[in-house]
């Protein structure tokens, strides 16, 4: 039997992952380009950078700025294998690396209390294989939420629960490839990770344009989607201003794009009046993705997707036939935010981060008053401007007082044509309470 | 951009499942072999056949023997879709479609009680993205628990946590596709999913031979895998006899093929010295995989693997980079099993389903005594042979009288040579304590 170019990339893909798996390509490697492998190989191109894309997403490679596929350096990659990874070392004192929220702030006894009403009030069958929407508790709690908090038009029927934003875009990339969508827009500077779902799906990603007012979000003509952080940009910081909203859903209602709108920490805005979700400007042309990861805590698994009525259908095809997400934690996440637990827990969170990252602001004017903070006021992470070429001096010395940080030119799309001064970006909203002040004090002895 | 063969494959599926949405394509109609489809539209064979799985896959398509490739009738799919579907018109009595447990006896105070020690004792870590293999709490407690229930052997590291045996399957397809596998061996008759899943993976299944005896387990030379339910053959009811569980790993060992042993009922033995999984034979080419599905309830999404040393890896790398699955649920699981209260638990199932299965067969005994209950005394469902010719009208009398039962035919592999004679497939696992004796006399009016 002839194998399929499926078969083809798996074979590739595999072939790949066992040489840095055996170490004969070692993290940092510089990999050719997928066209010239591809032709060394005898392959079809499409074929070959799928299987990049499929490594990316995996996070074994890395596309890189200027320097093209690179094997992926463990210890800068996604951030819960970079801290397991480190934790044999015990060598790392202080995580700073963007991506995850204060874990000892998970409200234990409230959520223990509301996982007490929801096993109480369940309805016998919520046990059973479920509504592969999700629990219609927990999409009517959403619909509800996601229109006050964040202005999000949209009904139970048309949420999707998910495994995270992840596994959202996973769903969303079979949607587009269903509909033979080929390019999707994205930010130039995002995370990898993202841009590795998409090329698993094979698309293509197109980065956008960059100026002092961030993202120009306008994707160019035939462009099928768009992939947008518009509430905190992750990682530059910045929110997309009110032109440039109507004007990429002006493009999607022009050309019969799709808008993805990823509400990266919308829930936490600081100093401004907090600004919608673009979802709710054209609930018709806009995927509205959202998660409790930053929230509450990545470990719950729990995400949620507000959808055009349009793609529903296709949406729950690509989720499966049976809901994979648990029950009792949908179940529990309805309560938690019908009882007002959630709205509760989101205001104290907002402060302590709110704290955090005034308290960072304050010790760079006094300590380090040449490094800039840019962004707004807003999420769980910051970015520091640094003097030109200084990056991978800082990230090392860093690295040798045990302080992890990330660099800003991991997230650049290797195609973009924008190249962002050196900085740092630091997530504030890692460390416990009791850690941060020193985690504060280990930076500033770095930059300052 | 030319379209790779998985884009074809992707229009092909969403081209064939909008015919069945939009009504062009309805309810029974027979599609023509993927080989004349496939030569009508000038796609590659191999290509149409993998749309046709992954059609069958997602519960669109139905492969049945004799009539080739059906549109679904939907009341006789996976068993939540067809409840889901059932509800709104409200003339459901009595369901007894296999594959679901008694969903009143969750053990909701005891796994509450569960679910408060584990979120105390929790480490903060455990909140945050996790080991792709799961929880190791979890994973230490079934390693001890499947040892002494079930004779696997296996260590924690060898243990993947999983949402399902159906997402078990999907990553040893990957596994399986990755190295290059073609073929998977299946017995006769089995869930139309499971093979729908090999198939998605683009992994022909052949049918096994089948005699009074059961499956005859030894796949013909060449074939890289073989999948079975050893413990309670799903549907027909057979335990594998001792000298083909030595056949099936001789074969294994010989050939490097790999045995899946899918212990479905595996925790459910009733009257007999309970058989132990097939992987304790052979635990460096068996995979074992289990499931909380049928002992305590489908909406938890847990099931676990253990696999070969040598397997682990590229099964890990194929769930994921994170662990896709709720944590607490697994951490609750791991405080459930070391506390005891799942043994308890097993207790107490096994002697309802026991009860269950003993009254039916004395209601049979008085009532329809030409009816033969076949398959060892396990599990949650039984198999009751019919006249020849007869199943179809039992089923349409059945369903006129709001009773859900399977029929035996619709577990048949399409190219199976080996056909059962009619039979019923009981679930007498899905009804309450309450609505049993009801729901068994309403299936003695049909077949007395």
């Amino acid at each position: 039997m002839k194998r399929a170019g499926r078969g083809v990339r798996r074979a590739l893909t595999e072939a790949l992952r066992e040489a840095v798996r055996s170490g004969r390509l070692t993290p940092g490697t510089r990999l050719p380009s997928s066209r010239r492998l591809a032709a060394e190989l005898g392959v079809a191109r499409n074929t070959m950078a799928a299987a990049y894309g499929d490594l990316v997403a995996e996070g074994w490679l890395t596309a890189r700025a200027g320097s093209g596929t690179l094997v992926t350096d463990t210890m800068l990659t996604w951030p819960a294998l970079a801290r397991a990874a480190a934790e044999p070392s015990g060598e790392l004192r202080y995580d700073l690396i963007p991506g995850s929220p204060d874990l000892t702030a998970f409200p234990r006894a409230a959520w223990l209390k509301a996982t007490r009403r929801a096993l109480t009030a369940a309805p016998d069958d919520a046990f059973g294989y479920g509504d592969p929407r999700g629990r219609s508790e927990l999409r009517a709690a959403l619909a509800d939420h996601l229109a006050q908090a964040r202005g999000v038009h949209t009904s139970p029927d048309h949420i999707l629960i998910c495994a995270g934003v992840s596994h959202g875009l996973q769903i969303l990339g079979e949607v587009l490839a269903g509909r033979r969508a080929r390019s999707v827009a994205v930010e130039p500077y995002a995370p990898d990770r993202y841009r590795g779902l998409l090329a698993a799906a094979s698309l293509e990603t197109l980065p956008l344009p960059w100026d002092p007012h961030g993202t120009d979000p306008v994707p160019p003509e035939g462009t099928d989607a768009v992939l947008l952080t518009p509430a905190h940009q992750f990682p530059l910081g910045t929110t997309l201003q009110r032109d440039r909203r109507t004007a990429v859903v002006d493009w999607a209602r022009r050309t019969g794009g799709l808008v993805l709108d990823d509400d990266y920490d919308g829930e936490f805005q600081f100093d401004h009046q907090s600004v919608g979700a673009l979802q709710g400007l054209a609930p018709d042309c806009v995927v509205y993705l959202g998660t409790a990861s930053n929230t509450l805590a990545p470990g719950l698994r729990l995400a949620w997707m507000a959808l055009p009525p349009a793609l529903a259908e296709e949406a729950v095809a690509a989720k499966g036939q049976i809901d994979s997400c648990e029950v009792l934690s949908q179940l529990t996440m309805a309560e938690f935010i019908t009882s007002g637990a959630y709205g509760r827990h989101l205001r104290a969170a907002r402060r302590r981060y709110r704290d955090r990252r005034d308290s960072l602001v304050t010790a760079l004017a006094r300590h380090a008053p040449k490094v800039q903070v840019t962004g707004t006021s807003a999420g769980l992470h910051t970015v520091l401007s640094l003097p030109s070429g200084a990056e991978q001096g800082v990230l090392q010395s860093a690295a040798r007082q045990g302080l992890r940080v990330a660099g800003l030119s991991r997230y650049r799309h290797a195609r973009s044509r924008h190249a962002m001064p050196d900085a740092l970006v630091v997530g504030y909203g890692t460390p416990s309470d009791a850690v941060w002040p020193q985690a504060l004090s280990a930076l500033m002895g770095i930059l300052s």
